[in-house]
């Protein structure tokens, strides 16, 4: 028996013991992360599963066939199969099948299926109820999840401390963010809302951690109240004198463990949660204490994704420094790759050292996506020992990566010809094409209103004459010192079942422009700046119009540019892009043995 | 007390007699069509109200203050002032305010406020009654509209016959629809489905009517079966032998006095019913008949708004004919109106004759927009005696008609400049943006799956560049001889309350492309060509991608255009069309007096 074998076999044993008959592990923490820490890897410890979206079902006899499944999406339908032993689990895809529609299929008739409700949100589980229910089943709420139960060294959860972030960074104190919140709930007749979000709670209280890789949180639960206090449900080892004065007399201080204890203090009270935000267990708990449940939007995510002049102009030093990283990274790549013994991973880790030595870097926004040839076709890829590749001359490569630094979060994507011959021709149309379609919502200019799913075909349209597209959104908001995907806006089509392309861009918010093509099983391509929405004085404008700010300032790829396809605008887009960037990140290669990517960059910004 | 006064106190009186203490009337018919037989016109006979959308509440008590409310869009809030008395309604506009938040302020606790289930969707009644229910209220489904018991002379539905329509027009016989619509049945497991949108029962029975003003329908109601027969409920002297020979053996005539009673046999059956398209009374019924309700939406309404190859050849042979009678318009307009003697209403009469002569014209498909210098910024102007303006030389006007011919269609916008000076600097600026926008969106490809609402901003880009807008969609779905705004697709903003933006656009629908600009006081410019998806081959394309034909063939007034801010494949798309427009309507300019005529078109399709 291999060791998820054994660990299937255990929680099975624990699941009969509880008299369930089966049970869902997703990827999931009490706080609905995107990225969740090590104390919440609960579907790799169990599967293997190392991808970041993905749910195992397992019915607890396994004499059923299926007996267990895993549903991941289309990013990770090759990777599942290297990972998860498929005499273990069925592959199922999702949005094909879904946990519901699964369970609807294949529990057996009047199944007990349990759910760790601090790890779903609650229409998820309405869902999987109904689906059961119609079996004569029933979705079960654990108490206590029984793969923590079968997992003897399971890590606790991070004992870091949380940190205060200045207000020179976040250029508004935690005390008028908390007026606004209860300026808000006053305004709803409401007495209380439950911020559960750890990107929301780092914002509303101007704090940060190390909790979780690539997301500068402290796990914690807020609830804030119309009178302007609020209670801040912390570990104890959390909390140092320091983040004690900065929260000050109006943040009271709580354990962790004491968040139930506080939902239930809400008895009686009309309490907004958000259901996109707060899992199951929190409505759950405030129904039981007989508060009067209001579902809101949580009040931080608009305030938080429109950005402060102080957060803008902290970003835009953020980009300084990681224009010149990355710009010093792709020197020594022209320099280095042509050789041939550069590979993925040893690009990755140069990248991340140039970033380090641009000084304040704390961590990065994710996992570098280094993709060579093939593999830069695969959109989410993460390099593994296993699939790491050498980057082959003449080939194209495709690197996108971000850094997270106290005044801002960043995430660029530039893709490279690895030469030395010229690049062939379809690569340079692809390429271009991305090109125009990148420059033409950099150009967008749009009314008050306009939400991002307007825009999302002028990223598009130039590959769409070719009768090419990608798979993927066009642009996502960034969050300052927080999440590098950060809603509530998006630029993307609507309807694609991705949240957040009909909120209105609002002056401040940070958004990515990010058109790509790929080429499976040959290259990929994708160009990637951020961008921030602002607003556009134009002569004779009837109405408010609003434009974009280009943020991200690095040398895109010449070589791979047919001048030919460009118009007149778009040449004058790409010189005054590249004017920029020579003038932001010229004077900072100034350094003893900066000469040759000083020289090296003045080549790349020349005009076309 | 004047003639509206006396008409509201009779229906006063109806009410306090019924035990009603209100009564909503709206502009609608049984079919909830956008345009509606003089028998349904309750609304304008009860208040004067001469538009095309709008609802008043009456209350019974003359006492009250509001007694009553005229609630109408922001297209008639200075018409409903001209027409309806302001002693007696108060003025109120949607959609800031709803006949359920009205009633909700302004009816007395406890009414019982009646309205007729024959005209009004269930959604509506739902949102009136809850709204009710909060003050103690209810909402009451009337026995016979009380409007229509004080209405003396009130005129009967229409008497005139059902007509056949050929399937050399059709290109599908009606039994080979009502197979397709059986097998829809069955494949749902569904016993019956109730067609009660007048286009989709001429679409499926291929008949054709003349009981409403503009749309060549038949009042009438169908219940078609999973085994395929139907029953057609229809006004008896509606039916002619030819009638009978066309419906066949399948199809059961029956009186559309017998509906009720059709829907009744519908006891323990399960029956799908679109819920945007039936009234209330009708779900009441089959609730009351005890027939399973499943909402869904009409199986005609997608095959409807797919043209199959007959239809699309004849509405390419009606827009030649109606190319050439606008095209001869344009050519009188540019001599007669920089004489300064046409107004809007004399260029309208004209425009009539001229399609009238072109041949087959059954009726024209909407009111012809007939808009002379600031009247063309009234986006839904219908000229009267009282607002009818003479065409000033040097000023701008627009016209916006259609035909309604056995082979199609028809609906174009074209804004001209009436000499004989050069235009002014602006109106050429907005007229080539406008124009821009246009070409933008005939030339879109895109791939299949998209969505009107993905498109939209391709119309309006070059506008938002100078800080300008439009306030209505780019495109809406147009019949086959049927109605001239025809779904469900449509091309617009998703999230602006318009049903189809999300709508996937398919090969064989029919689409208008009208972007447009408006100077309130001053003038209105949109260009309206008719567009149909059409798949478009691309050499190594990854999937199935689409794009437009553009089927309206007349000349665009060349006089507005700045030809310096057009691109080279912008200037490429005016020349082709252009040539396109004289191949096809040159040959028809050929009879005696017609060498004008064609010397001015062939001068307007030069080469810019």
């Amino acid at each position: 028996m291999n060791t998820h074998e054994a660990r299937l076999d255990a929680l099975r044993k624990e699941l009969k013991a509880r008299g369930l008959d089966g049970f869902v592990i997703p990827i999931s923490d009490e706080h609905m992360s995107e990225y969740v820490g090590g104390y919440a890897q609960r579907l790799a410890w169990l599967t293997g599963f190392g991808g970041s979206a993905g749910t195992a079902i397992v019915l607890t006899d396994a004499a059923l066939s299926p007996a267990a499944a895993m549903l991941v999406d289309g990013r990770y339908t090759l990777q599942v199969r290297d990972q998860v032993d498929g005499r273990l689990y069925a592959y199922e895809n999702v949005p094909a099948t879904s946990v519901a529609a699964w369970l609807g299929a294949h529990a057996p008739a009047g199944a007990r299926i349990g759910y760790d409700a601090w790890l779903h949100g609650s229409k998820w589980a309405q869902g999987v109820e109904q689906a059961l229910a119609a079996r004569g089943g029933a979705l079960v709420a654990v108490e206590g999840n029984p793969v923590d139960t079968v997992w003897q060294d399971r890590p606790a959860p991070s004992d870091a401390p949380a940190l205060v972030h200045p207000d020179r960074f976040t250029g508004e104190a935690s005390e008028a963010k908390r007026a606004a919140v209860s300026e808000w709930l006053g305004a709803k007749g409401l007495d209380a809302t439950v911020v559960t979000a750890l990107d929301s709670i780092a914002w509303l209280l101007n704090i940060r951690g190390t909790d979780v890789e690539r997301t500068p949180v402290a796990l914690s639960y807020v609830i804030a109240r119309a009178d302007g206090t609020a209670d801040v449900f912390i570990a104890p080892e959390k909390v140092t004198d320091e983040l004690k004065r900065h929260l000050g007399n109006a943040v009271t201080i709580r354990d962790r463990a004491a968040f139930v204890a506080g939902l239930r203090e809400l008895a009686g009270k009309r309490v907004a949660v958000d259901p996109e935000r707060a899992v199951s267990a929190i409505f759950e708990e405030l129904r039981k204490a007989g508060a009067t449940l209001v579902e809101e939007r949580d009040p931080t995510v608009l305030p938080k994704a429109v950005k402060n002049p102080v957060e803008q102009a902290g970003h835009r030093a953020a980009q300084a420094r990681d224009g010149a990283a990355v710009t010093r990274f792709l020197h020594w790549l022209s320099v280095e790759a042509p050789k041939g013994e550069v590979t993925e991973m040893s690009a990755a880790d140069k990248l991340q050292l140039c970033r380090q030595e641009a000084g304040d870097l704390r961590d990065l926004s994710f996992d570098t996506i280094s993709g060579a040839g093939p593999n830069g076709a695969v959109v989410h890829y993460r390099v593994s020992d296993e699939t790491n590749r050498t980057l082959e001359p003449n080939s194209v490569y495709l690197v996108d990566s971000g850094g997270q630094y106290p005044d801002g979060t960043t995430d660029i994507t530039r893709t490279v010809w690895v030469g030395p011959d010229a690049p062939f021709a379809e690569v340079k149309d692809r390429f271009t094409r991305v090109l125009k379609g990148h420059i033409a919502l950099a150009l967008a200019v749009f009314p008050r209103g306009t939400a991002g799913s307007q825009l999302d075909v002028l990223a598009r349209h130039a590959l769409w004459q070719a009768g090419l597209d990608y798979a993927h959104g066009t642009g996502h908001g960034v969050g300052s010192f927080l999440s590098v995907h950060e809603g509530p806006q998006r630029i993307a089509k609507s309807g694609g079942g991705q949240a957040g392309t009909e909120q209105a861009l609002l002056p401040g918010m940070f958004l990515s422009n990010e058109p790509g093509y790929y080429k499976t099983g040959e290259y990929g391509i994708r160009i990637e700046n951020l961008i921030l929405v602002e607003p556009r004085a134009i002569a004779g404008a009837e109405g408010e119009f609003y434009g974009f700010e280009t943020l991200t300032h690095v040398p895109i790829e010449r070589r791979l540019v047919d001048v030919a396809l460009l118009s007149e605008g778009e040449i004058a887009w790409w010189n005054a892009y590249h004017a920029r960037v020579l003038e932001i990140v010229g004077p900072q290669l100034s350094g003893p043995g900066s000469a040759a990517a000083l020289a090296w960059l003045e080549a790349q910004c020349a005009p076309l």
